[in-house]
């Protein structure tokens, strides 16, 4: 029997980011893979549920909850706790695909933000179909990603005029701003990298971005700096995590 | 008499693309300003009228065309061809909204893709407000770009785990393949750039992506290279104008 998933990218934050095709797709679907674990996740999970019961019309479905296998972030070797960390999830995901579809059953996972943007998802599937336990067929469904949701907020083009944009983590820009693009997107940040570099740089930050809870800061990085600390810190505190994305754009002329 | 705008991003060629989020504010404009001049902007002048004309309920709306300034791509100077032609795109855009809109209706412009990415809308409408011949006050709506559209029609990430990944044109290209970076992805390349880079590299390319004409290539660079200008060319002569984006990876290791 084939498995046949969809990748539904759901955007970030907000369920306004479903697109029509996200809404087809999520009709089509007769078992969702919610994972359901953390505090994080728990919101992340509300909001799962809350676009399904939405935008899926006939309620010919079940969801089925999951617990995502956590990263060992202490792993001093990233790409080798990573490595770990999806073997465990390809396992989770694998027993999923076998145990839950019924015949002719099509599932899906809901992807934060847009699947192919520091997702993990395909690259799972791609190992389960290589694998090859049983034959896997899956679709992606792009998503609107919180770079394009903090763009929007902020009212920016996230290039300069013909120039190029890096997108990158936390971890990297740590290792010092790159020296071929003046405008640098950071995702994944849990180290308040944006301490490290130059304070000349303007900084576009949000927070929670597409949400009711979504906080934008702008402006000059040594001016804002404080704010964003502050800002981050109580935010942290309240609702138990962040998620926050900037763009670091170099002093027009530098 | 203050001009409020919509900036709506309608996604890289689906319809489906559309969001929730902007078929609400299409739903709000009264007038919608639809660009309709030369091959390419004739295919697009459709598919934003087939938008309008399939996602806006009310009836109670325009649609006001205009003609777009080209830029002189003769102009050795990039930035200056740039600045030139951005400042005979701000005089019409200028007249279009002191001139169309009456008091309290709302105009749109609906972006290709994202609004916020190699896309000028955004500097134009800041730098009319600054003008200050009007009060002007806008919304961004971000939509799925052709990156998004590429990365799920090849179903995969377009970043390798934990790694940056550079977004920039096919001019930037051809003065090299960036050191910092293993997935570089390529837009606006008119001048077939990926024939500079080496030929190990992994490419994903496709063209009129989302559309019905869409078509995909992948592979090692060296082995489809030729597949891919073949195809750019008998496309091209087709349809009039091509319009494609493309990955470029590093094989794994490098």
């Amino acid at each position: 029997m084939k498995r046949n998933v969809f990748v539904i990218g759901i955007g970030a934050g907000s369920p306004d980011y479903m697109t029509v095709q996200a809404i087809d797709a999520l009709n089509q679907v007769r078992v969702f893979f919610v994972p359901d674990k953390g505090a994080e996740k728990s919101d992340l999970a509300r909001l799962r549920r809350e676009i399904i019961a939405r935008f899926a019309i006939n309620a010919d479905y079940r969801i089925v909850g999951f617990d995502n296998p956590v990263r060992d972030s202490a792993n001093a070797n990233y790409r080798k706790g990573v490595s770990d960390w999806h073997d465990a999830v390809e396992d989770v995901y694998g027993r999923l695909l076998a145990d839950q579809l019924q015949e002719g059953e099509c599932g899906a996972f809901l992807a934060w933000g847009d699947p192919s943007l520091y997702d993990s998802i395909l690259r799972i599937l791609e190992r389960l179909r290589a694998r090859g336990d049983f034959e896997l067929d899956y679709e992606v469904i792009p998503g609107i990603s919180s770079v394009q949701a903090l763009a929007a907020a902020h009212k920016i083009p996230i290039n300069r005029i013909g120039e190029p944009i890096m997108i990158t983590t936390g971890r990297k820009l740590q290792e010092g701003f790159p020296d071929n693009a003046d405008s640098v997107i950071v995702m994944l940040d849990g180290q308040a990298a944006y301490k490290t570099v130059d304070g000349d740089m303007e900084i576009f930050w949000g927070a929670y971005l597409g949400t009711d809870d979504e906080i934008l800061v702008s402006g000059r990085l040594r001016d804002v700096l404080d704010d964003i600390e502050r800002v981050r810190r109580e935010a942290r505190a309240k609702k138990g995590w962040i998620m926050d994305t900037y763009l670091l754009r170099k002093p027009e002329g530098h």
